[in-house]
């Protein structure tokens, strides 16, 4: 099967000045060409299908590096209170009383609102029902990185169960859906895995060659805890340890020294930066300016739905564009190609997945397209496009998704579920939540 | 002329937990009922219009008191650089070629931006063709604040004709299109404005009782200049020229100490937050939390598409609520109520607009639609309402806008300018910018 894409303005992502019109060919799940002007008679004789993308602005889909999708009906629960309130009178006793509907209405909730904002990979770390969750990615023609999350404040035999759990769903699962599964290791946080766990994540990651995925130093509190308890905070630690044996993805980082900073790099670990959840729960500003100086690779996650409270990725681009302009008072510590590259490309590195996250021949055509006929989109030109992805597009401008060359979103209808039926059932599932 | 809307959720913003499934009755531009359960039979047999608002919420319109419409073909034409390279190398030269066509469309693209993300009111700064902007909002049914702003460093004899030409304005417009467009006195910043000439501002503000609107202390830079200069801190400068002795609203203020707050307080002046503009200069992040500490009025201003880069205030709102919490590491420093009245009644109350930006009998009909059938808004009830407004929401949700109880979109179409030619033509004069 061969797709052509033309007319269209493609935004590649390779170069910064990357913006040209053109046309896109699609074969086998990836990219074969993508050239300006318009197809030759011979590639539009062997496509068999071809659109017209007149108009629209064509773009590598987005990368959401963090996530937790089955507490996704928790959206607006308990805002503006103090995280431990949060956790002990929202979160805790209502995902305790999840069952199997619940979790897995949150989670088709939850993908819409991705696919409908253009995400196109996403991050999920939870401890229910998990295999489900790869079953309708693989059904539904999605991308993500799905990973069992382990706490290890239990049991020696419940740790080891929950690491069994966890290769178990990598041995099934991992590389499946023509390879738009992948599993990761995901022991839930420094604060919630004592260190000999933390070992059993390490010595089971290197034995199954698996990705670590961990929650690291997102509030201030945490980390002085941290210190108090071990003597030595939380990343040197996790180093001691040796997490960073491993490919690892940190989410958050906040609250980290030089030292830490330094680890990371040399470790090429990278980081899920979430800066709405991070101010959101109040945790803090995560330094932006300094990952980017030493070069460590840096994503954009959003968190649950608890905590951001959306899942749209213009937003999250938008915050961290202008968030560190602002605590830095200086404007050009982010530019708008930079931010991009963390919600495309950076996001594909941070989760392992190979080329995909450019609009080129060989990469993964996963991608979207944007109606930019609006007035929050006007005036524009190949000198703004970049600017307008940034500072001022949302969810709701994507009009198209397409995940391994296949559609999932088309022409701003849903292609996966039965929208109105989830969205009904979704409210009348959230009446039982306290 | 009576309307009636029914079977649609109200919030009505004047108590926090005030959200119901009711009905409105609006007569002669204002609500004269507001009501849970239906309308009765004689109210129904007496309205000229009833609609049903089956599934949407219904809330306050959105009121945006910091911005320059005129300028507003230049969104993204300038991004991530530093603030005195922007202006001189985009924003003034650019400025300098707009002719009246330019700033006409600008100022049309920017009222559809504003209208269809759900704004009902604008302040609008600026300094080219304001009786031809005021002909239009009193045209087009809007609602605005219109300030001829001026720049001070010119002789005494400019000085005295910009004097003249806003107050000329405001005898000509202030009041007009039944109450809908007020006039202010716009000195543009103290740092362009000499001591002389905001004393003579604010001579000509008591003469003709006037509300002042002036940008004030919105970079470390410029504050520090002003003391080098003239002794004194900005704020307190202005008390001494005799500004806080007329109402004053000021677009920023986000370097101010704890004298200068209580000046402010003292006089009753009203502050536009504009969060987003500041960070994206790099201006830095204003004391939202010793703002509200003090009881001081704040609302909340895009400022102009340059430096945003859009008008949508759900996209302020949210940053308002983040921001704060992040910077205070504390999450109770903002909640949704609060955030929702800045950006409503506080709006209406800063730019000296009466009963104006709550959902009650005797308020203006200034209201908007939404529709929550969306995965980003899912789930919702009663007690998750408000969190959505602040959270989730975007400006795309809004599918009506009344502005003095008459429509201006309606069911997702604009009444006011035929959008494609408008947009086409903003995109073609654009060309021309450097
Ligand atoms: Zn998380
Ligand atoms: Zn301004």
């Amino acid at each position: 099967m061969t797709l052509i894409i033309h007319s269209v303005t493609i935004i590649t992502l390779e170069q910064r000045d990357d913006i040209f019109q053109g046309y896109v060919v699609i074969e086998d799940h990836k990219f074969t060409k993508v050239a300006k002007g318009s197809p030759t008679e011979e590639e539009q004789q062997t496509a068999s299908r071809i659109l017209d993308g007149k108009g629209k602005w064509l773009m590598p889909g987005l990368v959401n590096t963090h996530g937790h999708l089955g507490s996704a009906l928790l959206r607006g629960a308990g805002d503006d209170m103090p995280l431990m309130t949060w956790l002990k009178q929202v979160m805790w006793p209502n995902e305790a009383q999840f069952d199997h509907e619940t979790v897995l209405t949150a989670v088709k909730v939850a993908m819409m609102e991705m696919i409908k904002s253009g995400t196109t990979t996403f991050l999920d770390m939870y401890h229910l029902h998990m295999s489900d969750i790869a079953e309708i990615v693989i059904e539904k023609n999605l991308r993500a990185v799905l990973c069992r999350g382990m706490i290890g404040q239990c049991s020696q035999a419940e740790q080891e169960k929950k690491l069994a759990e966890s290769t178990t769903f990598f041995k099934n699962y991992h590389g499946e859906g023509e390879g738009r599964v992948s599993i990761a290791l995901s022991p839930h946080a420094p604060y919630t895995c004592p260190p000999a766990f933390l070992k059993r994540v390490a010595e089971t990651a290197g034995k199954h060659h698996m990705m670590i995925h961990t929650h690291v130093s997102e509030t201030r509190n945490e980390v002085d805890k941290h210190v108090s308890e071990y003597g030595i905070r939380p990343i040197l630690h996790l180093k001691e340890l040796g997490i960073f044996e491993h490919p690892v993805l940190l989410a958050h980082a906040v609250h980290v020294d030089e030292t830490e900073l330094t680890i990371i790099k040399e470790a090429e670990a990278a980081i899920s930066h979430n800066p709405i959840s991070n101010l959101k729960l109040g945790s803090g500003i995560a330094p932006l300016k300094q990952f980017h100086a030493l070069g460590i690779t840096v994503s954009l996650g959003t968190d649950s739905t608890a905590s951001n409270n959306n899942l749209d990725l213009f937003e999250e681009m938008r915050m961290a564009a202008l968030l560190h302009k602002g605590v830095n008072e200086d404007p050009t510590v982010t530019n708008a190609f930079d931010i991009l590259k963390m919600a495309t490309s950076q996001g594909a590195t941070s989760l392992q997945i190979e080329n995909t996250g450019v609009i080129a021949p060989g990469y993964q055509a996963d991608f979207i397209l944007i109606n930019p006929a609006t007035p929050h989109l006007t005036p524009n030109n190949e000198g703004t496009i970049m600017s307008h992805l940034v500072y001022s597009c949302k969810g709701s401008d994507v009009t198209d998704v397409f995940i391994n060359g296949s559609p999932v979103y088309e022409n701003e209808e849903l292609q996966l579920f039965d929208e109105e039926k989830l969205l009904f059932n979704a409210n009348l599932l959230a009446k039982k939540f306290i």
